[in-house]
């Protein structure tokens, strides 16, 4: 998918909202268990019921690899009915990769051709050669984690690194690399005011923003600081929507809480 | 696995190599396409032929997911393999993971339980909570990238990060973390002057060299500035010792290279 046909998605539907799709199986209805496989279900209804009111989808795949073949299987499927159906969504494996040159060749290939998703999560700490590889994949999306929503952010992503704190310093440094227009890049929404810093950066990137919702950050603080004139934002919600509620109700309710994120979208792009 | 089990695996074999069964279908030898698990044979021949001169194999996990479903069982029944047929035997998950807390916890559990390997590779970007989901499990091993054997490495790794180089603050930061004595480091073997100076700061941890081989580092180098009382050193070779050959002899010259390399570390450790 090219950004612009993104850009586009986001304009039609009102919404720049990407729903995460980290299937817990202790998590979702009783009922969906006698299923064969019963996070595809969970997955299958939530889509149906939200496809209209998100622009995005997002496994994060450690979920999936957590029930081993299994798992495997489900995420196949549930990126297949995606793409079959609702082909015009932008589909995200975060799956937070990164390996020497070959080895990043091997994991691009997997989630980007063969599972064909539009974009992978990918962790910038063994640098160039370790990224490159996912770049090159043309109308392809590489994810880069800048700032995390997480504690751990301050441990490492914070600190001063040559002139300035390491993000940066990986942003900037990301912005050299052959096909950075393929970049975009992960800013958790639990740190609103490093979003201006951010877009003197890379005002025109697309940023993924995890932590609005149960990790807390605000969707109003976000925009104010981190849109662009292409919206350029990518609002993930988890656990907010998707267990909205464990009874044969949940995707009723799951679209019930997307929609309130849609609609505060929708306000805020009006303006 | 215990740490001291590992180290009286290394006194009896007299070697503290570790294969990396990085395998591509495209570099087997061609007779083995016959199977219905072209990998999984490698594999099994590789390690019924190299399993008295090794103490550790270590799968890079992008090689086996690259293959989807197929790949994924290829990987269970290679590390089951191992673990009934030679359960002395180290095995690692090269699978460079890292991800917010509750997610950490899902791939810790898919790898050090489910898949039942004795120790894990993790990515130290995200910081503290995203390592220790993977520390909290009694005598398993969590190998956390310090100092990476590749260009990218000069990237960030090495960069002033506060008060000294980065991978010195990832080093120094993760001994304040819980159980961290389930801490072990990956530290590439291009870079052997580095090793004095980690040595300093975790003197009796296990270090996990890639590098040395088709990557350039130089074994008796590392050994000289790396090794401590209790050697410490776990030394990786991959396409050297399990692409020696693609003819219908390749377990047989791995055996060769693999034997190479543990002669050379049966000297260093007579000395």
């Amino acid at each position: 998918m090219t950004t612009q046909q993104l850009i586009q998605q986001i304009q039609q539907k009102k919404s720049f909202l990407c729903i995460g799709l980290d299937v817990d199986v202790t998590k979702i209805p009783k009922h969906l268990l006698e299923f064969e496989d019963p996070i595809f279900e969970f997955n299958k209804a939530i889509i149906d019921a939200t496809h209209d009111l998100c622009v995005s989808y997002k496994p994060n795949t450690a979920f999936y690899e957590a029930y081993g073949l299994k798992g495997w299987q489900s995420l196949e499927k549930t990126i297949n009915y995606i793409n079959q159906k609702y082909p015009e969504v932008f589909t995200i494996a975060d799956a937070k990769r990164g390996d020497i040159g070959n080895t990043s060749s091997m994991y691009a290939r997997a989630f980007l051709e063969d599972l064909n998703f539009d974009s992978v999560t990918v962790a910038p700490y063994m640098g160039k050669d370790s990224v490159e590889p996912f770049l090159a994949f043309e109308n392809k999306h590489t994810i880069l984690l800048a700032l995390t929503s997480n504690e751990g952010a301050f441990d490492f992503q914070t600190k001063i690194s040559g002139e300035k704190e390491l993000y940066k310093t990986v942003i900037e440094t990301s912005k050299t690399w052959k096909n950075s227009e393929n970049l975009m890049y992960v800013v958790g929404a639990t740190k609103a005011e490093y979003f201006t810093e951010i877009r003197k950066m890379v005002p025109d990137s697309f940023l993924l923003v995890p932590g609005v919702g149960a990790q807390g950050g605000s969707l109003a603080e976000v925009c104010k600081f981190g849109m662009n004139a292409n919206v350029g934002l990518l609002i993930n919600s988890s656990r907010g929507i998707i267990f909205a509620s464990n009874g044969v109700d949940f995707a009723e309710k799951a679209r019930e809480e997307a929609l309130k994120l849609q609609q505060e979208m929708g306000q805020i792009l009006s303006k």
